[in-house]
């Protein structure tokens, strides 16, 4: 199994971009956002208050970056030259890319922002004011439909996340805290993936390992963004654990409701509900579905169990290089296609092959939350499940 | 020791921003920004496309959030009224928020930003199609100066941030894996944590420990942004360490250089380089003296040993409730502050009780990096340094 991008599918995406510009009247595409520069490049970073800016012209590919990045980008392939200010704010980031720029020969850009995001207390001056700029937000779009290669990274880090999640269940006992099992659980499924993978394995932690696999007990389940609790195990208890794993950048989401022995049996009645709302997102997935209706067959579910006063969130979200991209299956999502807020037309509304799903439909009591969470592509012939915990009741109490 | 912090804290912060409303022309002020809502509110929730939004008026405080955070917010004593709309994008959140505007009779606001951070792919309208804006950034500056209670916190963190770094040398020996041992110290000072402090530990993780300690090592300290390499520890490895632990929302910021075995003699030498350039930004610290002075300090010794080309970045940055913050330690401080892009002045490029660095000086050379990194406090009398694992030589090297 591949666990790496390899150079085609940068150049693909450099030549998608290329084409664009080539179309337009700017000389250069300009990017402020570190996930749209780590898609088209290769090169990683962590965005802090110090500007990252690549720019993409038809014969060459600049980036400006802070000194303590240069090394990192030297070996890219794909970079032609590297442009560096010291620090921010003394280095003056935005006049190194000024001058990156005049280097590229371009006069007027379109950039994903007009200057870099306001992270970490980051003020500057807008990227108009060295040249001409016009905005557009072609990355995070192209993101949308997975290659057959990134859909490769998601299913291999579905293995490793379902290791970590198996530890998660073989760990759990009454007595044991909540905080350990899942970071003893990450620790275990990451020694593995790192000790497997080896030469394999490609570096993008820092003083982690590359699983996180973990939950949320007792009464914080009740929130979906529930923290852990300081409080240790009990009979009774009711779990929403998480599990994934970082291949290369791309992620997978695993989320399973468990309980620490027998659960009750009205904990196994909203069990079986979620499960079952979980089963219809499933059936209705596919090609050419528009998401809006798959979101709403689970509340239509909902409605008739009576049950919609439980309910917290709409179904799921497109994943990837990042745990939460669009589209997101909605009831409004076809109508925010239409509105004039987004970049996005009628033709956004439904699923095409490519697309990476969470379906995670939850319902949520005073006393707990119920939610499973699985990651599906949609192929084109109909739709692949990357992750496979098992999602029956039986496999997931603790006994 | 204090681990949370109390109701007055947040109410002076929200007197302080009314008083700055009721001095204005506008109705309420209104915050997008994750960590600003946290600063005023308490209420802390993790920012993704889902805006929430706070809006604060001379006699009322409320709030608009997805239907799955309500719960959350509805215990919160600073939070008059919970606005929900169900889920991004079919909520439609910003027409939320003009309700609760309309409720709190506000038809022109003070606003951090004309709408919700482009965050996971969220696209709306800007927050000026329905109310009057202009945008104001206080709570970013009211951040730099830390009260007693946010340094009790801080210095709380700093003994979790030390257990888990004693954690760390205790574990590394040749053969273990950075990765492991990293998670094993994560895990087990976590632990102790949260047995030590029971009940008055602060919940603010999610299917995690507070403490993280870790490491990378090897070839990758070569970078100041380097990632653990999946290589085991060998005798010589050069190791940069960093430890923290979330206490009520509040982290220090503890690193260091350590040797697994005995350094070389070239080893040695870098690491009292490094060693000498933190005592020099150490000693340069002090209520009213200016920032980029202390990195100018350092910059000046760096010339002085002819080692500037192995400088890689700026000395440190304020840190609280984000990992980074400004002020930033900054040969280019002063200039900023009077520059056109920021909303600071010359009475801003001081430092001043209540502010609390980390100091960090590197030096990078191609095999391997030297940093430590320390949290201090300046005073009014002078400084407090918060972290406190041994910084010389001898105590850094694992036998």
């Amino acid at each position: 199994m591949p666990t790496r991008l390899l150079d085609e599918e940068f150049d693909a995406r450099l030549a998608s971009v290329r084409e664009r510009i080539a179309a337009s009247d700017a000389d250069a595409g300009v990017w402020f956002d570190a996930t749209s520069i780590e898609y088209l490049t290769g090169f990683a970073h962590v965005q802090t208050e110090r500007p990252v800016v690549l720019g993409v012209a038809p014969e060459a590919c600049a980036i400006t970056v802070p000194r303590l990045e240069v090394e990192r980008c030297e070996g890219n392939p794909r970079v032609d030259r590297v442009h560096d200010y010291f620090d921010y704010p003394g280095g003056k980031p935005i006049e190194t890319v000024a001058e990156m720029l005049r280097g590229m020969g371009a006069g007027s850009v379109l950039a994903d922002a007009d200057g870099a995001p306001g992270v970490m207390g980051y003020e500057g001056p807008p990227l108009s004011e060295v040249v001409e700029v016009e905005t557009q937000s072609w990355v995070p779009r192209m993101r949308w439909r997975k290659s057959a290669a990134e859909i490769d990274l998601i299913r291999e880090s579905a293995t490793w996340a379902n290791l970590g999640h198996r530890y998660l269940a073989d760990f759990t006992e009454p007595g044991a805290h909540p905080a350990t099992v899942s970071q003893r659980a990450s620790m275990e499924a990451s020694r593995a993936m790192l000790d497997a993978l080896g030469d394999r394995f490609v570096e993008r932690v820092r003083a982690s390992g590359p699983v996180q696999a973990g939950y949320i007990s007792a009464h914080e389940t009740a929130l979906p963004h529930g923290h852990t609790p300081n409080q240790r195990l009990r009979e009774g208890d009711v779990l929403i654990t998480g599990a994934t794993a970082n291949v290369d950048g791309y992620r997978s989401e695993l989320e399973r409701t468990m309980f620490v022995g027998e659960p009750t049996d009205e904990q196994a009645h909203y069990f079986e509900l979620m499960l079952e709302a979980q089963d219809i997102a499933i059936e209705a997935l596919g090609p050419g579905v528009p998401l809006a209706d798959v979101d709403e067959a689970v509340w239509s579910y909902f409605e008739e169990q009576g049950i919609t006063d439980l309910a917290r969130h709409h179904v799921g979200h497109n994943i990837g290089l990042g745990a939460h991209e669009p589209p997101y299956i909605d009831r409004g999502w076809a109508a925010h296609c239409g509105s004039e807020t987004t970049s996005y037309d009628e033709s956004d509304a439904t699923m095409r092959p490519g697309h990476v799903y969470t379906i995670e439909p939850g319902i949520y009591t005073e006393e707990a939350g119920y939610r499973h969470s699985d990651t599906i592509a949609i192929t084109e012939e109909g739709i692949e499940p990357l992750t496979y915990f098992p999602r029956d009741l039986e496999a997931n109490v603790v006994r």
